[in-house]
């Protein structure tokens, strides 16, 4: 995701001096190649110091820490935003270690693949892509505005909206179909052990349905922890229905079957075609 | 499904003599002018006169209908088959309708688009893509190797199994995903009604996940009530894994669920790449 702004940013032509933060030497050298920073730091103090605004481009799960190793070399007035797929409890959890000053601006730029690392950065990214901006109670409009800039600067829709907001709606597009999809390949490689080479048979619409459940399991164990509240709500919801399916065809309810498959459809067509590839991520 | 079996029998140079059968006389027409038919019938005698295989190119819930209408105008020793996606109740019922002599051979060619009708059909459409034939009752070893001959004719992957192995198969397979993405869609349209544009923030992940549920409602209703057996069995393993990733996640048991979910990511990444959009059919 760093990697990816660093690009853009540079691609753009944008006036800023970036700097990227990455622990692997590698990383610093293939960044510097490749000309996406201005300058590669290997710390925290060297990447923070005198920065305006500082992205933790990080998984959910480390943002925290990467939060708690800035804090001491952030200016008051400096402005900071990650890339988080969960918002309200990490927004909480980042402004309680960051220092009086520093405004926070939680962000959450709805693109990625399923790859990660410098290596599969590429400029394009972000381009038509929506990115939803969630400010802490530290955020001022200036910070806010600051952080729409950025990510506008790069190609992508932004939209500003309360934390709480923000992960129930991400609870429901995206973490609800992830455990389902990882539930539901569960539940095949059972039957597969059951029925030897079930699972051979699977054509592209299984494949497609499931496609999501190779997505990093720690990254999404911490996505569930994180916004707990919200996917249990939405996966009740989805239990639920599933289970109200359930009892019309146990019934053979053949008319309550086809209206509910006959709603969902009208819902699925109403969808917007997706953009080309750059909205995978959660 | 018919319409591009003609097409593929006709594009393999194959001798032999092919009748379509259509009420509309728009398809008869388009049929001839394709080449795809030597004659188009409007009726059952029509097509059944003399015939040596009989393909019963429906969805389920109308196969039935077609055998009826065939039976009385089919000679002793004549084969038929058909495409329906489920097979042993199925089978058992069409078999009732046959009349002594004739074989019947459940045939299920895992191909197909979202689209139907002849407009739609291809002549690649089965290339390379599994057809599975369960024998019914009434089907001899030279039933079977006719039945097996054709779809070999046209590029498919034929595999013999018994009609109960079948539907188990296919509930996990395609039946489940089917019923668990409409359950999705609308549960997910729920929550759109209580956070009016939810459902705009959908990206790639949900629109992948949830295509099939744009899948034909009264096709689907046939399916999980003709199978209902399996797919309540399929659908209870299924909502028993949902339940424990559920509460794997209310416990916050983090090793927990990042077992099952990188369970899950290793059964998804063995399963080989998809063939090219042949197989999207239930």
């Amino acid at each position: 995701m760093g990697g990816s702004l660093a690009r853009a940013v540079k691609e753009a032509g944008l006036p800023w001096h970036v700097r990227g933060l990455a622990r692997d030497p590698a990383t610093r050298r293939a960044a510097l190649a490749a000309g996406a920073v201005d300058e590669a730091c290997a710390t925290a103090a060297e990447a923070a110091r005198g920065a305006d605004l500082v992205v933790i481009a990080l998984p959910v799960r480390v943002i925290p820490d990467a939060a708690r190793d800035l804090a001491p070399h952030l200016a008051p007035g400096t402005v900071v935003t990650d890339v988080g797929s969960t918002k309200a409890v990490l927004t909480r959890r980042v402004e309680d270690l960051l220092p009086p000053g520093v405004h926070f601006v939680g962000g959450h730029p709805i693109a990625g693949t399923e790859e990660s690392g410098f290596a599969a950065s590429f400029a394009g990214l972000y381009r038509g892509a929506r990115c939803l901006l969630t400010p802490g109670a530290s955020a001022t409009p200036e910070a806010v505005a600051s952080v729409r800039d950025l990510w506008e600067s790069v190609g992508m829709r932004v939209e500003v909206m309360d934390a709480a907001t923000h992960d129930r709606i991400l609870a429901v597009i995206s973490h609800l179909p992830h455990v389902v999809a990882y539930a539901l390949v569960n539940a095949a490689a059972r039957a597969d052990a059951s029925l030897p080479g079930l699972l051979s048979y699977t054509g592209g619409g299984f494949r497609d349905f499931t496609r999501i459940a190779a997505s990093h399991p720690a990254m999404w164990r911490d996505i569930c922890l994180d916004n707990r509240d919200e996917v249990l709500r939405a996966l009740d919801e989805f239990l639920a229905e599933a289970g109200r399916l359930r009892s019309l065809i146990a019934a053979g309810d053949g008319a309550g079957l086809e209206e509910a498959f006959a709603a969902a459809r009208v819902v699925r067509r109403s969808l917007a075609p997706a953009p080309p590839r750059a909205e995978d991520r959660p």
